[in-house]
């Protein structure tokens, strides 16, 4: 790093975590979270890179150690306005992972037959297994924000007894938590990122998808139309961020309105929680290691291969 | 490329089409197929990394097209005798591509709920859905690959009539053909990668991975076990090729002794069907386009972000 007042990785790694994971959930306060801040000093965008890289690296290995020793997995939930960057952050970040150990699911609107369910079925169908990383674009936080924003979305869900009021909502942050809970008793990580971007960001990235040509089939109408709801939507996550931050789900308010920014605090959290786990490669069997020198008498003695 | 004599990229994805694709099934003979050959002049593994780095570039644009028309997927398929590099090429070929894109389903040995269905029916459920890439590493033809070495196993399979005949084998057959025509006709491209290592390579494998001890745990006395049936396999791959190699779902013979060639030969072939689509990037609606500037204008109007 020719910058000499950038801090090494991981007191970033550190700082990022420190100031960004939800801890106090009560009292959090949406409206006072950075959407553009720079919590490093030196940092860039041009020497973030390097770094992006080499956190890359580091989470390769740690998922290598993950799948060797199947017990535990990671989930990463993914949630932010339109055009936060999710679709982006998921590429940038997990692009250097080993694809057999993960798997992105992205929720849409539900179908019918979802709908025939409780809202948390297809998500606990989609929970990872063991060993794995799973990362959820948009998740079970979708049925507390879009669904609230639009409570006539609850006619579809085939729900019993009154549907919207208070009680409803704070039913489902319960049922949230305790899901979550479970999730990790059963050795998930559960990591939840909001990406937040400002007002103005957003009407950035959708007049450059507007004028860009080939980014044009991206842009729908109701991008324009969820736009008008802006504050709902920022009332609704900032009430499900207050309802679920824990310490086995905890949620990460990462300033979004720089990609490069986004990214790298992104990958530095699930460095940090996969490093806190303290895998090792896995012991061989006793069995197998007290006959590793017969198998290998064994091979060397063959003849006509 | 500093090498004069090294073909084009272009020619040489269309060499190893040419070359590695079955394409008279009936007279396929596994004996015939090399291990270990090099089908390029002046390809060596020092100039084949920019090669691949090349064509995973080609393949990330193309994957990126596939997810944007969202109409066609893939189906790759991955087969070989253990240690014969399915998770290496998985990990090397797909690595590039955004993990939001490609699934990859690992079949082990089918459990208690998976053998309550027909053989066939956990990988239909991870077959691709639109636009999206899927691989199996190890698949159907575990049904006649394994099975067939190990008759017994089908005892577990609650099957009605007699198993195990060849007109059991042969209606295995019709019925891996038929639901592979079934995928292609829904626009899935379904390739199928059988990598072919010499029994002395795999020999070489397993004791590299005895002899390591951060490769231990990776070994498992069964590969001995299995080692012993290696004709047997060699058997009932020729055959399962010779009764499955189709034009909509072709077979490939990847030499493999050498990993660098094998991954190079199965990202080329996938970059090969990919480019047949002729995919370009979508078109807008129309209702959407006649309407692009007055969103931009509204986007533009406002004020008090």
């Amino acid at each position: 790093m020719s910058d000499e007042t950038l801090p090494d990785l991981d007191t970033i790694i550190q700082r990022f975590v420190e100031r960004y994971q939800i801890r106090n959930a009560a009292d959090f306060n949406l409206a006072l979270c950075g959407t553009s801040e720079n919590a490093i000093p030196g940092l860039k965008k041009k020497n973030s890179k390097e770094l992006l890289e080499k956190a890359k690296e580091r989470l390769s290995d740690l998922q290598s150690l993950l799948h060797a020793n199947n017990t535990s997995s990671v989930l990463i939930v993914l949630q932010g306005m339109d055009t936060a960057g999710k679709d982006g952050t998921i590429r940038h970040v997990m692009s250097g992972v080993n694809p057999q150990g993960v798997s992105v699911v992205s929720f849409r609107q539900p179908g019918p037959h979802e709908l025939q369910h409780g809202f948390l079925w297809r998500l606990h169908i989609a929970a990872p297994s063991s060993g794995r990383i799973t990362i959820f674009n948009r998740s079970q936080y979708e049925d507390v924000l879009i669904t609230r924003v639009h409570p006539h979305l609850l006619e579809r869900e085939h729900l019993p007894g009154e549907a919207g009021t208070p009680a409803f909502w704070q039913a489902r942050f319960d049922d949230i938590r305790s899901f979550e809970h479970y999730l990790a008793r059963q050795g998930t990580l559960v990591l939840k990122f909001f990406l937040n971007i400002s007002k103005k960001e957003q009407r950035q990235r959708l007049l450059d998808r507007l004028d860009d040509p080939s980014k044009q089939w991206k842009f729908s109408p109701s991008d324009i139309e969820e736009r008008s709801y802006w504050d709902d939507y920022q009332n609704a996550y900032q009430d499900a961020i207050r309802q679920t931050s824990t310490d086995f789900a905890p949620w990460f308010a990462v300033p979004a309105d720089n990609k490069w920014y986004a990214r790298l605090v992104v990958v530095s959290t699930i460095v940090k929680a996969l490093t806190d786990l303290r895998q090792q490669a896995p012991n061989v069997p006793s069995d197998v290691r007290s006959n590793l020198e017969n198998y290998r008498k064994q091979l060397l003695a063959e003849t006509n291969n």
